[in-house]
């Protein structure tokens, strides 16, 4: 694009974020409407809530995701999914989010306009309504396009226990499908290899096939996480922490696309280390877990899902993944930065 | 402080942000202690809080302020103040906050550690509790230090009704003090005047002060709104606007102090248009104005209190301050960022 047309290009001003007129326009002309519900109200700061009976579930998440737009996905449709599975694996039934952007003076207000129909496409995918929003603008060069932080709060479903203290030697690890996809179609944007692979962000709201994990399953399904940063291999590590018991992985299992695992190698990451946001790993009883496995497969978004593994009473607890060589491999939590910002 | 001084001190690094080892020492380490409470599990995204029966108000801020620590206050504390806020004026009980930190690289942990223990504090003094949270770390230049969301619900007083739609002819407005000192305080330091005043921001949760008006005025109290961003004039040009009622305001009324007044003349401010953290509109009833007036000035955040309006039926509906002069001026919505970054 030439310099000339970028200038005439509309963006945001520091105006856009100071609470005055200019705030209320973009509020009122350009994010609101799309977003629309009863709940939102640009004069109160805060949304009233219909009664409700029940435990709440409450959770909040950042999205610094860079760059703003990847291969399957966008910020906007990742601070959905994000928070709203965030809630659905606690077991809980969502019932509003709420939406805080901080938007960097110079973004185009296309771009903007993208991100806030992104989300609410994603928030009419999963149920759920955008309640209560801010949007604060800083200066350019003092932020990065776009972030968005969504907290969210859900009812608590009470025909389920999910809990890893229930968690018993020989209850199996379900997985709803390939891994590291997220967080290797960003990184292959950023790294400039997006043309060499097919790779698409894994990014879904989780709450139909969770619904139909525990229609399956019901108190045998034990334990639900989504592997988001850290991936597979920290949601894994986190369980054998906190149960006591050792988890024993079978690396043939684990479902992993051939492009992932090539653009893993290309980047010298472990795909069991990569961040997904589709995805969800399941602790089942092990009477229960052919059931659960069956309905994962038959919905749409847990075709590929597959059983991965055990758990054991080995000592000291730990993950171990049974290579497809039949050797056998710590699994550890990666230590730091293995992926910065790719939710 | 000298530059090998600078590069010893321990900072925030890419590595506190990916989600592994790092984060989690982090986490557990420098804040969820100090913010210590049932709910906050560092394995768990999402909080379950205890049954709630009622309807829920939720509401959300993000808080970009600079410098991060200001005359009176800093981030943290405004970070809860302003979500709890939120809540209280809507006629909620606050019943937990989440917490979303987004931390520069570079970051002092110091400087963090100073910020979770101001969040921790002010959540005590609120009587809200911490029940979730998110931390992101982005790379040098790309952020401000910190930015934090906070989002927060709560439950709805019964006992109230506060509703724009109920404001007639005769009500009264009321503020609990005076105008500007947290716009000013903030804006002091950041044009290096801080040492020529002794302006503090007046941020504070607000909670016990608006039990104390609600007690005293019960459905007198039609309305309660927390003039932060756009200040005084907002609030008042958002009322006027949604009631079609007009809004005249006695300058002589309106408290301020001499120094904000100063400052403010300096900064070339209208000090109605400049962000209070700690203060509070409300609209009541006339007959049950003195009231609540007097309950009002017999609370710690409250001496300063006075009637400041009334509402009247003017056409078109307009805000109008009668000056000290006798003469008429009409207030405005400011336009664009009088004050950019002040919250």
């Amino acid at each position: 694009m030439s310099e000339r047309k970028r200038k005439e290009e509309p963006c945001i001003t520091m105006a856009h974020g100071g609470g005055g007129e200019m705030t209320q326009k973009l509020l009122k002309e350009r994010i609101i409407p799309k977003l629309a519900n009863d709940l939102l109200n640009p004069l109160n700061d805060s949304a009233v809530l219909p009664q409700v009976d029940g435990r709440l579930c409450m959770t909040t998440d950042s999205f610094v995701v860079q760059p703003l737009e990847f291969p399957g996905g966008d910020i906007g449709h990742l601070a959905v999914c994000g928070t709203v599975n965030d809630l659905v694996v606690m077991g809980a039934k969502p019932l509003a989010l709420s939406l805080g952007m901080i938007i960097e003076e110079g973004l185009p207000l296309a771009t903007l306009d993208r991100m806030v129909d992104s989300i609410a496409a994603t928030a009419r995918e999963a149920g759920v309504v955008i309640a209560t929003g801010d949007t604060k603008v800083i200066e350019r060069g003092k932020g990065d396009g776009l972030m968005i932080n969504t907290a969210g709060i859900g009812v608590m479903r009470d025909d389920v226990e999910l809990d890893a203290s229930r968690i018993e030697e020989g209850d199996l690890l379900l997985i709803n499908g390939n891994v590291a996809d997220h967080g290797l179609a960003v990184m292959s944007v950023r790294e400039h290899l997006e043309f060499d692979t097919d790779l698409l962000s894994d990014a879904a709201p989780l709450g139909s096939l969770i619904d139909t994990l525990l229609a399956a399953g019901g108190r045998e399904v034990k334990f639900l996480r989504d592997p988001t940063r850290g991936g597979l291999s920290g949601v894994l590590c986190d369980l054998a922490a906190d149960t006591g018991f050792s988890v024993e992985i079978e690396e043939a299992n684990v479902p992993i696309s051939r492009v992932a695992l090539h653009t893993a190698e290309l980047l010298g990451l472990d795909p069991l280390s990569v961040a997904n946001e589709g995805k969800v790993v399941a602790v089942i009883g092990k009477d229960a877990a052919d059931a659960v496995l069956s309905a994962c497969k038959a919905h749409p978004l847990g075709g590929m899902g597959a059983l991965i593994g055990r758990f054991t009473t080995a000592t000291p607890p730990l993950v171990e993944l049974i290579t497809r060589g039949g050797g056998r491999r710590m699994v550890t939590r990666p230590y730091g930065e293995e992926l910065p910002r790719i939710c």
